[in-house]
């Protein structure tokens, strides 16, 4: 599950350094306020830029997944730098621009640390509709950046409020009284000696988020800064000195800065997971519920056969999660090394936009995929206990770059993914070659196929290619049916986006459980293999049950079959019971990143957190508010006889209202 | 939806009391820490204790479910008083013990503010296992309440940290060394002029806890505190003043008090979604993302069809609950009457045990309805916003009187309604009447019904009818087989669990739908029947699509006929979408409740969304950490080459972990 021996060793020295930086000291940190937590997520900058500028990339990236899943809100507010700013400046500048900033001093925050400014308060990832202002004066060769009203205002920058010196500025490019489409443009936002804003930089703090409230997100206005003609990226669009403005050749290239965010994310979402199971598996194998007989030592959870449930599939799919995480990051360092060596009619062209299409797509489909079910125990509501944490942080993780929550999110997500789906399968009825990731749809057979009755992962593998080719088809052909009525393109694409939406769904359940079982069959043979085997049939059995209604309705099972499925599955829960533990143990979570006494490697939970509960709130020498709300309450008099009959009467005040009411409508 | 033009009216003098009332000032209230949430919280007590002591107690219950939905955490504190407290009082008090509490002043609040002592640290709502100890003294008269070991501290007691003077504890019944089950015991905690703890009795903080911050949670510790015997409450179970002990003949009837929030939990599912709906509605109708075409406007979110579908239906399911509370609390209200008066040997006891055991599984059932899925914006995140706080007060508040969180919270309520369902399909069998909620049972021609294709309000209900007999059919069947392979019939009733939970839902859901329908019949003709209507429609077959298996699994409906039902959901949603503004408005939650800019009833968000957060987050003089963090990073030198390959130099290091490890091992 780790990659490799050296991953997980990597991680353990990782583990034990955090457990030994102060700055990483969790004990209390469910009880600061939004003011304490800031400050301390500061903190952390220090003791982690020395491994940026002295760590390989990938060992780098390594050590941040780790460092998500011990504090969401520090590794969002360092990856806006890294990840975000510095990812639009790797993007989106000139090679003579990138060395620049690199010399400056922006890979060790040296006088430059970053935020991105995409979002603005009328417009959320619509990048198009973007209205700030960047005008071209040739006069003095600068660009004018200006906000040209409230609704323009960068919004929800992460970063802005009190960290950042310079903000990558998306705007829109105006040349000559035309406009050239949204571009983006490094504007300085604070002298770096005093902290003091630029003139014409009008920066504010949102305040509290939920979760995650180590970012200091922030609103900026722009009141006609001037930037010179060299903070434009010029990598793809360019403007000349004479205000000539040349359009990039590979317009798919330019957006790759939000990309490497969708793939952390997907680590994120199965190292969350893992984490959020390992407190709940734990618990689960050590508190008690309810008798089986009278005298007799009450059952553990976990030998519920309906609480198996409810944790076990997870716990398969956080793993499912993680391998294909695994060949997801794989995936993109290698398109990643290619896109940056790529030049206009290089032979290599095509096969790298194929690529970047598949992860693009999947990457869409996967980070939707989120933890959504979560489990603990209802100790876990009390935010010490970790887990009710990892909820809100994680909820709040799969929005950022997303104009509108959960649902919208998977409109965006889904809905990219359920085009690209519907145009693959455009491709296989033309007989094109088509990416690994969706060969499925070339072959006819999978659209009848039927079920040999086995539920091995052979027979799951074609369940899930049956039912994906079927929903992708019924997606191009409502397109088709809806294009064909008279409506332009894109409105048909609207009018089929629940088709879409269902095809995205399961075209990527299926692609996670076909990675999951690539890397079971890569396993050596020998017990663990046996054990990873049984997770993997859970979780496409398990996912089958969830999305019954397909593998029925194209026949791919019977009534019959699917009651099989439901016993199998149930079956499988009861006899994976007996290893979670080991499983869990081998997610290699130490107790100080998981921080929640529920979750302790050794199961001795409640001294540990009736321990950790008086150390967090001693007790106060005096009552805050006894004297002036408690004791006045408790000591007061009875109602007088008038007060009770004057509020019997409230039906004169309705009658009141009511002729109020039919006045003001008339 | 108010169930009547008085309700309304009420309700529109309780909001214009709030909007008024300082108590309930809510500009501020998403950035108060923990302590400034908890002492605004007792304010409101003041203000609010007027009216239980001057209203009928059906006004003051409504006047609750709207509190509810403006301050979930200042409901439940006030509600561990009025509804667990006070209600286990009523339930479990002989009628001499009654009127002593009630002469004491306990309706308001003079001189006695309650807490509820059921949970312990090692025992969540499995009240048989509690393990505080309660044991008779002849000699004194007394009942010695304790403590036994850490696992018994009383835990999550709402109220115990800084607000109650007694405690309604359940602990272990023990006379004559003989144990005699769990009863109700109330025990003073503090001194009522000082607050002092009284003599034995150990409080402590638990300190903060997801959503709900309001609630001052704490922990109580027992050390041989000692009550008269009167303070056991003994309406069922008695002991003599000899220690003789006698048992209740109606052991069904001492677990109400749980009841009344349980019913209380279903108003405030529909309120809370009403609520989160309206802000998402408005919003989504005044944002606009992406343009149709080039100088276009951008596309209002509401037209997205996408976007219809992640709203109307959820709509659709707040409205569908509403009715079925209206309903449902009717009920309660002429159970709890015939319960106050039924004596042993009454002729209507038959009717009533059947009324309880109806509202008790249906009210478990609807408890784990919730809201599951939200919707908002983005923006929504930020908590000023309300939604945002909307989803973690509600998620919190599905879960109080429950061990362990979501999943065996299902576990739990669907649980015991799955137990009541199993054994209502054995009386069907036996050709017992069943009460209307089950009557569907008793219809064996359901089993085998098919659509007659029409879709309309007939053939959904049937459809309902048909998957819900089936379902409850199997797992009856499954029960069974279990039973029959030689385990205990408690056994075989987990092993069935998931069947049962299937049938649980979908009886539920089915029930829910009847209600509405039932609602939607009753209605005058007119156009707003005729939209009701559609709701309801929507509501039916929107669930048939997600519980889509079970009706393809029973024959219900075909594969093309499911196709169907997905085109009439997406041809609802688009013809709703034109009425979602007025009906959001027709649920009639005012700007201050609603308490966030993005749901306004005007739609000037943007101003007022700006404005508000300007307000909230004043301008700094100084930076609170620029000195300290941010410039010794600004400035730093970049590192020492010797830094570097000492970083480099990391496989030395991992090479020194892997021989410790191996040391470690043998």
């Amino acid at each position: 599950m780790h990659g490799s021996q050296k991953s997980l060793l990597l991680k353990e020295k990782f583990m034990a350094e955090i457990a030994r930086d102060p700055a990483f000291y969790l004990a209390d940190v469910y009880d600061l306020s939004k003011d304490e937590i800031r400050e301390r997520t500061m903190e952390k900058f220090a003791s982690l830029v020395h491994y940026v500028t002295s760590e390989p990339l990938d060992v780098f990236n390594y050590r941040m997944q780790l460092i998500s899943t011990v504090d969401p809100g520090f590794w969002t507010r360092f990856g806006v730098h890294f990840g975000l700013f510095l990812g639009a400046i790797r993007s989106g500048a000139s090679p003579a621009q990138f060395n620049y900033w690199i010399e400056k001093g922006v890979i060790g925050l040296n006088g430059v640390i970053g935020c991105f400014g995409m979002t603005e308060l009328a417009h959320g990832s619509n990048v198009a509709g973007v209205e700030t202002t960047a005008t071209f004066d040739e006069q003095t060769d600068e660009f004018i950046i200006h906000t040209p009203h409230l609704g323009a205002t960068k919004w929800w920058i992460g970063g802005a409020a009190s960290t950042a010196t310079h903000c990558a500025v998306f705007a829109q490019l105006i040349v000559k009284g035309k406009k050239c489409g949204v571009k983006t443009f490094i504007v300085q936002l604070r002298d770096v000696k005093t902290f003091q804003l630029k003139p014409g930089v009008n920066i504010g703090d949102i305040g509290k988020k939920m979760g995650r409230d180590g970012i200091d997100n922030g609103y900026i206005q722009f009141t006609y800064v001037r930037v010179p003609r060299a903070h434009m990226l010029m990598k793809h669009t360019q403007v000349s000195r004479e205000g000539i403005v040349t359009d990039p050749p590979l317009a798919q290239l330019t957006y790759g800065a939000l990309l490497s965010g969708r793939i952390a994310m997907v680590a994120d979402s199965s190292n969350t997971a893992k984490k959020a199971l390992t407190i709940a598996l734990r618990y689960a194998a050590v508190r008690r519920q309810f008798a089986a007989g009278k005298n007799q030592l009450e059952t553990q959870l976990i030998d519920y056969p309906i609480h198996q449930r409810r944790l076990i599939p997870y716990m398969a799919q956080a793993i499912a999660i993680g391998f294909t995480s695994l060949i997801l990051t794989k995936m993109y360092n290698e398109l990643t090394e290619a896109m940056e060596t790529l030049e206009p009619g290089d032979p290599n062209l095509k096969d790298v936009l194929e690529k970047l299409k598949e992860t693009h797509s999947t990457s869409a489909g996967l980070k939707v995929r989120p933890l959504n079910k979560h489990s603990a125990h209802g100790h876990a509501w009390r935010q010490s206990t970790s887990a009710g944490r990892v909820v809100v942080d994680t909820v709040t993780q799969h929005t950022p770059d997303f104009p509108t929550c959960m649902q919208t999110l998977q409109y965006n997500a889904h809905g990219k993914s359920g085009r690209a789906l519907v145009s693959s399968w455009a491709d296989a009825q033309k007989g094109k070659p088509l990416a690994p990731g969706v060969a499925y749809m070339s072959e006819k057979a999978n659209l009848t196929a039927k079920s040999d009755g086995k539920l091995d992962l052979a027979d799951i593998d074609r369940a899930w290619a049956c039912v994906a080719a079927n929903v992708v088809k019924k997606a191009a052909a409502d397109f088709a049916s809806h294009a064909a009525s008279g409506i332009s393109k894109a409105e048909a694409m609207e009018m089929c986006s629940q088709s879409r939406f269902i095809a995205a769904k399961l075209h990527t359940i299926g692609y996670i459980f076909r990675m999951f079982r690539q890397a079971c069959n890569e396993q050596e043979e020998g017990p663990e293999k046996q054990v990873l085997t049984d997770i993997c049939r859970l979780y496409g059995l398990w996912q089958i049950e969830e999305q019954g209604a397909s593998f029925l309705k194209y026949g791919y099972f019977t009534g019959e079959q699917m009651d099989k499925v439901q016993s199998e599955v149930d079956g499988l829960c009861l006899a994976l019971r007996k290893v979670v533990i080991p499983v869990v143990d081998a997610f290699a979570i130490s107790d100080h990143i998981i921080n929640s006494p529920l979750g302790r490697y050794d199961g001795d939970v409640y001294t540990a957190y009736f321990n950790h509960v008086r150390a967090a709130n001693p007790p106060t020498k005096e009552h805050p508010y006894f004297d002036r709300l408690i004791k006045p309450l408790l000591e007061r008099k009875p109602l007088e006889e008038e007060d009770v009959d004057a509020a019997m009467g409230f039906s004169e005040e309705l009658a009141e209202l009511e002729k109020e009411r039919k006045a003001s409508k008339s």
